[in-house]
Formats: structure tokens, sequence, C-alpha cells
């Protein structure tokens, strides 16, 4: 038997950079276990650490994807721990997700559900706690109010546009193909309209004249100059993507006469800032959004590890949904 | 006798929609008083509203100019007031200062000491309140903190010089011309440095490594990448000029990676959200540093309201010091 993996031994463009490896699959040691890897999940942050940009980075040579859910296959038997072979569980993030199988050691590891389908349960770690989190720590939101957003059809836009919706929240959704704005109302969009250059009328006819408290920004450019045109005097608009775009613009006097607020979200600080039982029970929520509340992740394509340049490929092009690997 | 006064009843370019007035002086009635203007200042923000940008704008025809100083002429004997004749007084801002008189009532003139120099207290009620309001206000500072601005030879950045310097906090100042570099480290500055594209590295080792808590931007467009780069995690970019330049632009990294905030200060706003009373507070406090700390502004140039176009040439041009206009 034996491993696939993805790795890199330096950064650069997927594309470029990426190589499979197959590996024999070593025997376990007492403390150990062994989890075959079911559905990993591409994340722009992905990209961002395999090309060198990212706000942390990986020691080199390193097993490429962050994020990814695998069942339980052997355990050592002087390992203790209380999973049981068959749980579902969390690919560790420190050792890479992109991989057939992984050994570790129990400590940390994420137990998920047995009821959560395993192609959710590989989109839950990153994205919707990052859209939980926007909502919640940010821009004192109360029933009622509005929130922009760009890049609307990502992973967070569209957990966004589904727990506002449950909350009472209503979302200006900014998008940059109209085709989306069916599949985005379906799940919840009050409004969905053309991230294009002069949409701020169209924005207060369609909200009835209601300006959003919150806007959440993954795009920068002049994309922003647009979402802080959505924004009521005093909002907040907080940056938790576009890395590798361009750089943010928008006008000065919206800082000083508007009095909005520019800010930056990083859920990898966010888990470092708080404790094993905090993030566990950010997780414990997510996992009631799905199973109490039907939200979901759109799937937009699955592809097999050998097929990993596709999957990018898949993951960088326009579409509405994650991008997912599977063994 | 007569009054001269600066008018426009349209906005758009002061060179073009400004006039002079030649209106007689007429007498006063009871409960008013007559200011003689000593000497008016221009602010970047009595462009902003005379050609229509700034963030709030006055019924046309409006007389121009929001900043002066001037002696009380005359009181009319059925006028309550403790003012006295050839007491100094700050020309009311909402009738405009560029004008040689201006006959008032006396509630809310604010009473400046004697002993300030007419030059000086005519610049002291918008750029200094500023600069004192930006470093008490944002960035949370300490002593031995550094703090980095733009346009550090406009009066906002020389009176942030001079603050710090007598706080123990330290400053770098990004200029556009070299020649700048002596007359701001004699009031006090520490680093001065090219605004230009790549000043990240000489930051550091001018600074001994320090990187600044708080940016203040008056600029906008690049100058805001170069700001920000000077930053340490985790620091606030207040925005309170620039409003008719370039947007802002910066990498959208810096606000995640780096947990940078930005916002806005306007002072037009913070004085409708405080009492008279604080208000003359913080202009006592400004008399006591030009009277006790020897604080002052730089005067470049001194014009008559009949020479207001030149002036206006004058303080549009490179230069470091404010351009009075006098009776």
């Amino acid at each position: 038997m034996s491993e696939l993996r993805i790795t890199y031994d330096r950064h650069g463009p997927a594309q470029e950079v990426l190589k499979l490896e197959e590996v024999p699959l070593v025997d376990l040691n007492p403390g150990q276990l062994r989890i075959r890897m079911e559905y990993a999940n591409i994340n722009p942050s992905d990209l961002g650490m395999i090309g060198g940009t990212y706000g942390r980075l990986p020691q080199l040579p390193a097993i490429a994807g962050r994020e990814g859910v695998g069942t339980v296959e052997a355990i050592h038997p002087e390992t203790r721990t209380s999973l049981n072979t068959g749980d579902r569980v969390r690919m560790p993030e420190s050792l890479g997700a992109w991989r057939s199988h992984v050994i570790c050691e129990p400590e940390g590891l994420i137990k998920v559900p047995s009821e959560i389908p395993a192609e959710q349960a590989a989109t839950l770690f990153i994205n919707p706690p990052t859209a939980l989190l926007l909502l919640e720590e940010f821009g004192n939101l109360k029933p009622g109010d509005w929130v922009i957003q760009n890049a609307s059809n990502s992973s967070v836009g569209t957990w966004v546009i589904q727990l506002c919706k449950l909350r009472g929240l209503h979302t200006i959704n900014l998008v940059r193909r109209n085709e989306l704005a069916a599949p985005l109302q379906a799940l919840g969009a009050d409004v969905v309209i053309d991230d294009n250059d002069d949409n701020i009328k169209q924005i207060k006819t369609l909200t009835g004249g209601n300006l959003a408290k919150l806007a959440l920004n993954s795009v920068g450019g002049n994309s922003v100059i647009r979402l802080i045109r959505g924004m009521a005097d005093g909002g907040t608009c907080v940056t938790f993507g576009g890395m590798v775009g361009d750089p943010i613009r928008f006008p000065t006097r919206n800082l000083i006469f508007n009095d909005v607020h520019l800010c930056g979200f990083w859920m990898d600080k966010w888990m470092r800032s708080h404790s094993q039982d905090e993030i566990q029970a950010l997780y414990n929520r997510l996992f009631d959004l799905v199973k109490t509340n039907g939200l979901s992740s759109p799937i937009a394509g699955t592809y097999s590890l050998r097929e990993v340049v596709d999957a990018i490929e898949a993951a960088s092009s326009p579409r509405m949904g994650k991008v997912l690997i599977r063994a």
C-alpha cells in the first residue's frame, strides 16, 4: 500500500512547482493513528502558500493543502485516544491535506459528526468560520441591517448570504457575471448587482435607500470603491482576501467625511489567539448549522490527487462552488 | 467706511469664482459688535469649500474663508458681553473670514490671549488642533513611540513634529522636496526622507529598526503605500486630508497579515460633537503651547484681501508655512 501526496520544494505557480509523489505507507508507531483522506479542498490561501505570497509559509519541502477530511483507518494498539476507526476527522493542517493518507498523533484532531457529508465537511474549516466571524466580530450588526460584499459567489460569500438570511440581515452582493444572480438569490441573497463602475444609484434603488453597515472585501482594487459607495456613514469595511490582487483603492473623502473604517481579518490569526476549546466550539456551531439549518457550500467539481493541476485550474476559473480533491 | 469681502456665488476654481466686493459698513444694532479682521488664513478646506468638493458646503452666495482673527472694534451700548473693544477674537467661521470687518453677536466668539501674535493666532483654530487630536485620539501613543506622516511640511505636519518632540515621541517625515529636511529637523523632526517609491529599508535603517504605531495621511494615492510600509503590525493609519487627490491605494496584505487599520479624522465632525466648553478648552491648550512652549506655525507669506488670487496661488505652490491674508 502506498501514499500519494502533492509536494513542492520551492515557491512558485502551482502548475509549475507541485509534484505528485508516491511513497510506501509505513507502519504505525505507538501513539500514532492513520487517516485515509476522503476529500480535500482548494482555498485561495493554498495557492498563496504555494506561491510564497501568503502571510505565513511552511518549511520546504512541504505537502500542499490546508483543509480536508478523512476517516481514521488504523490506530496503533498503544495509542491513547477516544477516536475509533471509522471516525471522520479533519486532516491535520500542519501536515498538508493534499495526500491520500496521513500518519499523526491524535492530539488536536477535530472530530466531525458522521451526519455531515464528507464533501461538505472538507469545506467547513476555513471559509465558513471566516464568514461566521466576519458577521459576528465587525459592524455591530442587528436584524434588519445590510451587509455588502464582493466576490459573493466565493465560498465565504455564499456562507455570508446564508448566515445573513438566517439572522434577518440583508445582503447586497457584487458579482462580475450576471448568471450568478439566480443561484445566489436561491441561497437567500437580497440584492445581486454587477461589480461594475457605476452602481451607487442602483444600490440605493434596489435596497429601498438602505446602505450597508458592514462591507466585506476579498477582491481589492477598484471593487473597494464600489463597496464603500454602498456603505452607510460610520460603517466598517473588512478585508479578508485578495492578497495577490490589485492594491485596494478608494477616495480619501470616504474616510474623512463618511467616517468609514477599513480593517482586516485573518482567520489564521484568530486561530492562533484562541484556545483549542474555543476553536472546537466554533466548529461545533458550524456542524450544527449544516445539520440543523441545512447550510452548505456549493460544490463545483471533484478531481483526484493525480488531477491536481486540473483541479487548481478549475478552482482558478470563474465558477460558483468549491473544487474538491479526492484521494 | 466700507467693508471688503471675498465672495463667491457658484462653486469652482477659486481663481475663477472669487470676487472682491466693497460694501458700506452698516451701523451696529443692539446685541451686536464689530470685529476688524487682522489676519485670515488659507486652508486646503477653504479651497474645497469654494470648489464644492468639501464634506459640507455653505449656502450660496457665501463669503470665503474659515479661519482668521481680529480685534473687537466697536460694541453697541446695548450689547451684553464680557468682551471689550481691543480684545482679540477668532473671526466667526460661519460668517466667512476673508473680509475686512464682520458684524456679529458675541455668543460663541473665541477670545484669544493678547500675548499670542495675531499672525500665529490666525493659524491656531483648524490645523494645530487637528495635529493635537490626531496624536491624542489614535494609536494609543506612549513616549518613545514612532509616528510616520506625509506632507510633513504642511501646517498639521509641522505641529505634529513639534508636539511629538515635546512628548518624547519620534517622527518619520515624508516630504517631496529634499530642501525641506533642514527646516523640519530644526523643528524637531527625527527622520526626514523622500516620499518616493522605495524607502522601506531606508526607514528601518534611519529609525534603528523602529516602525510607526501611527501613520498620518493627508496626501492619498501611492503615498499611503509608503506610509503603511513604515508602520508596525497592528498600527493605525488616519487620513485627515487630501480630499481632492488620487484615491488612496495600498496592498490588501497589509490589512490582513499586518493588521493595520485605516480610519479618518474630520475636525468639523469633532467640533460638532463637542460642547462649546470643550472646544474652548482645546483652544486654551493650544494658546498655552504657543505662550509656554513656543510652538508656532511657520508663515510663508502675507497678502492683502485685494491680492487674494495671488495668495491662493502661493498657498497652492510648494512651500513651508501658512499663507496669510490681511485686511
